[in-house]
């Protein structure tokens, strides 16, 4: 184990240090960068964004995690509270869990009409093509939980006092309706992955190398880190497509 | 003169009533009212918004002018420093100026690329087609004033001392291209003119009808003044289609 | 009627006249400025800010009326909500209704408890010291109805359709407790006049009276019209001690 | 080295499961927490405020590291930046820090004239009065580092890539300027030391010693850790007035 850390620990290193230089080229350039990042309850989105931001920027960086719509946010546009947060020049921008809430708990949970789903569904491809025609780069991840995993993790979780603040009361729910999360990540990735905005997998099972392969991905897509950097690993970082009969559930 | 006066202030206070009655059944209702009001300089914009609003809901009505954006806004989204002030339910927004600035003054003083001015006639139906999918109500004007009435009313604003902070630098300018910005505007109708978000052109010149025709149109539009209420008049009030061959030039 | 009219409309035109000249030494110079304007219902707040803002640059005026404080903002620092809205440079903003809400419709309606009130009192001259010692000019304005005065107006007031979202439930109440709120305005008067954030009194049973003096005080205190403007009425516009005595009661 | 580590891991986690258990409280109670940190570049603000708040609850906890002042910012209330940002109901507010940039580099570095720092000196206290009064719970503390440590911090941060973005061109001047922020320092703490908003020293040359203790002062003040905490070390944790003479120099 201490072995295997300690490799992590030292790979880990050389890809922030890869975003490093990445984040210093992107600033120069005064690129716009969105991440997206989706998955179900402690598919491990705040690890990875904690690991991918150590040590970025923090004036060009923000990590976006919106809390429960206010009654005034929910009856305006439903893209209208995400908007302000996009980037500027030079800025990245991580949504942690993002507009795609519609399409995961919010349909699952009873939190939006039918209609409203089915508008999202259009929508997110208009919205985020608009985004892209205006240069932003935008990434789309889907870190992808087996159920059992998922099961051991949020009975950690229940347990460690130190994740007291991480509790919430829809752990209960990510469990108990596992399929109908499945069957919406499914629609989500059929109506929502698109040339210009594709959605990329990432197995997450074991949680260190997930880390790895989400960075080396980033650092792929963004095709700037001037050194040798290994290709995420194809068994863990999928394309939609070639996802297809591979994700949990 | 004095009984013109009389019979437009007579005018003028049933309509305002109107409005009253209607916008307290938009937020009773609430509806979302998004009004957008473009022309050129000295069109009558603010004394038009000024006779609309006088009576309206003070709490559920906003006009929105935006000022020159700052270096951080011009590099982000084109729409980002609008969308925040969409209306919440209720509320009637009144955009004095709004995104079409990219198909007028931008354009015609060089203050964008002709990239970015496609790309915005690209964009502005595929934006308001998500508001209005979403629900709200889109009334876009364009207040039409003849180069002749224009220039009349330039002159006055230069020597009357009240009106020193309406001056502009680009007042000189608006006379000066004049036909680059008919160009713009005709361009402007042409692809941004759409069934679910049509363009309503006012001809301006004698101000206190257009100012009465452009209430008596929102009325129309909004369908609930539960009065008698003069339709507007179809020699001044056109729809874009009609409008062709009697715009100012 | 008719030639008070016309010597009113005259007499104001000359006075905007000022206030447009003024204001354009403000901005030249970054002044700052900060007026502030509390009554009782129907004193001719909104009245009088509509006719000294009239002419005013949109850009460098701001007219602040914020709604009842959300339940996150009433567990705030009592004048956090107000700060964002102070003037930068070149500003002038006018607050219609204040912070001294709190010494006004909230001890009087129960709003706030006794302590809540005290402590206002002890912080609003506290809160003004730093504003003018950071060189804002501040000017806190008390418009004076009498009963007679006030019942008059609210009834016109309740038969009016025009007037619909002027009306508030809280109009019963301004009549009934008309004493509590004379004492609460005594209250303010006595703990909150102080030399460096003095308050003026102006009498506003006639409205169009009230209006042009209430310019004519702004101008005397900024003190730069560049013309000839007659002064105040000080019978009119009193100093909070010349006041004593003669306040409506 | 490694027994050290472990020794500390496991005190640090103790530590952090007791603030934990504190800010369940302040939330469950409502309080309002405000923790101003300050300190000479390198001092470990940054390190010591990710393990305060690693496992914090991130909807009531905020870090607030403001940039540069906009030009309009500048020339606004010197407070008017920083009061949005002051806690609610139930939240607590790390301001890395703080208003008192105007009491140590915008002085030491003539980024404000010495009538604005005077100002200061004598404004920050009224500010805090008010807030203390309003209930919040304000806790200061000056991480004090000596001339050696902090060179040999900086020549780290130069050479080492994953630092790049905790380079600033001010660096270079946190050591030339030693004595000035020395002296910069003793006067806040001369001035704005008081009985309802005290400054706290924690001596900062040993990282690790510094973060426990800071921790465990700051369960003290909050008093509802709710288990056996060590008290802070009494020399490393010292008041201002203990502190005198033992202030790095």
């Amino acid at each position: 184990m201490g072995k295997k850390t300690d490799a992590y620990d030292a790979e880990l290193e050389q890809l922030q240090l890869a975003v490093v230089k990445t984040q210093a080229w992107t600033i120069e350039h005064g690129l716009r960068v969105v991440i997206v990042l989706e998955g179900r309850d402690t598919a491990g989105k705040d690890g990875a964004i904690k690991r991918l931001t150590e040590y970025m920027s923090p004036r060009q960086t923000r990590v976006v995690a919106l809390p429960k719509p206010s009654d005034r946010e929910t009856s305006q546009w439903y893209f209208q509270r995400y908007v302000p947060h996009l980037p500027a020049a030079g800025e990245t921008v991580i949504f942690n869990r993002s507009w795609y809430n519609r399409a995961g708990v919010e349909p699952v949970m009873g939190y939006c009409t039918p209609e409203q789903y089915a508008q999202f569904l259009t929508d997110a491809p208009r919205f985020e093509r608009m985004l892209t025609d205006d240069g932003i780069i935008l990434i789309k991840l889907w870190l992808d939980i087996s159920r059992k995993e998922q099961a051991k993790r949020l009975k950690e979780r229940r347990v460690d006092p130190l994740k007291r603040f991480k509790l919430s009361s829809l752990d209960a729910e990510a469990e108990a309706r596992f399929d109908a999360y499945s069957d919406a990540r499914d629609r989500m990735l059929d109506e929502t992955d698109r040339a210009f905005a594709p959605w990329t997998i990432i197995a997450t099972d074991d949680k260190k190398t997930a880390r790895l392969n989400l960075i080396r991905h980033i650092l792929k897509v963004l095709d700037h880190c001037g050194e040798e950097i290994a290709a995420p690993d194809p068994d863990i970082v999928l394309d939609s497509d070639k996802a297809k009969g591979r994700l949990a559930r």
